[in-house]
């Protein structure tokens, strides 16, 4: 499989954008809002995101699924992330965070490539802690709430998309998958 | 469809007990951990889950999911209940409700029944608060911080099976599936 022959399918276009810049390439997209599992195992959602997008699509596709799990809440909620931040917004995962007493949280962001026969990851994780409060008005979702290691304490959303691009989450599965595709 | 001849598929002994409880009657059964769908959408999950359990058993299916609404927190976790109690447990989710200040909660329960052409669906509703703490130690999952209205501020944990099942959340909804049942 070759980067540009597949479809990223997603419907978020942040997550879009931020893969062309990550990757340097135009990539085919489709803005499909596919059904996932419930799970709080990203790799088992992947999988069968993966399996979803290629019987939509009938063509080599590319998926990716990202979890924020809170320390202090034993991983929670990990892959469902999506739901507490349309219910409770950044603010509130600080606020959690906070309740929770520890701070601390771990970003993975899984990358699969499936041609309906063929599976290939790259899984990125970036370490971190949650803000006390939303800070900057960069990126999407809840990376206004997210302090990467490494940052010297400040949030992806104070970071311009260039800075947080070379380092995120996102792109760290991205490069993983590449160089995963790259040797076949 | 009639109630004896529908397969209860579940993989929680509790909700078993407890349906076979208020129904009065010996539910055929079956334990498959089915794969649920990610929705804050109750109906949506329940609908889809009937589907895969006709899937998997060929005749017609009963099954239910059940769904706690912190109203502090615009409704999360909704039917991803199961995963936050897996993660933090009874004391993690009174801990959470507190956090955000408002200690409301409702829970709806809703049955479906398929044959696969035709669904019918019962729905309970009760409303309620979080407890500060666990509470009791009866019944099963979040019952021991669940304080339904008009309980006199005692917990699902602290009632005798018998009272609790009188006026939960699933007998409500698998008495409106009877009924819906009785009506063809």
């Amino acid at each position: 499989m070759k980067l540009t022959s597949l479809v990223f399918v997603t419907s978020n276009p942040g997550k879009l954008r931020e893969a062309q810049d990550v990757l340097g390439v135009e990539l085919q997209h489709q803005a499909l809002d596919l059904v996932e599992i419930q799970s709080l195992d990203l790799g088992e959602i992947v999988r069968d995101k993966a399996r979803r997008a290629y019987a939509h699509v009938q063509r080599p596709v590319l998926v990716e699924d990202t979890s924020l799990e809170l320390v202090g809440m034993g991983g929670f909620p990990g892959p469902l992330i999506r739901w507490l931040l349309a219910s409770v917004g950044p603010a509130g995962i600080a606020r959690l965070a906070h309740a929770f007493t520890d701070p601390r949280a771990v970003v993975r962001c899984m990358a699969c490539a499936f041609d309906g026969q063929k599976e290939i990851f790259g899984l990125g994780v970036i370490r971190g802690m949650i803000a006390e409060a939303p800070r900057g008005h960069g990126g999407f979702g809840w990376d206004s709430v997210f302090i990467p290691e490494g940052s010297g304490g400040r949030s992806y959303g104070e970071m311009p998309p260039a800075e947080k691009n070379a380092i995120s989450h996102r792109r760290r599965a991205l490069e993983a998958l590449k160089q995963a595709l790259s040797e076949g």
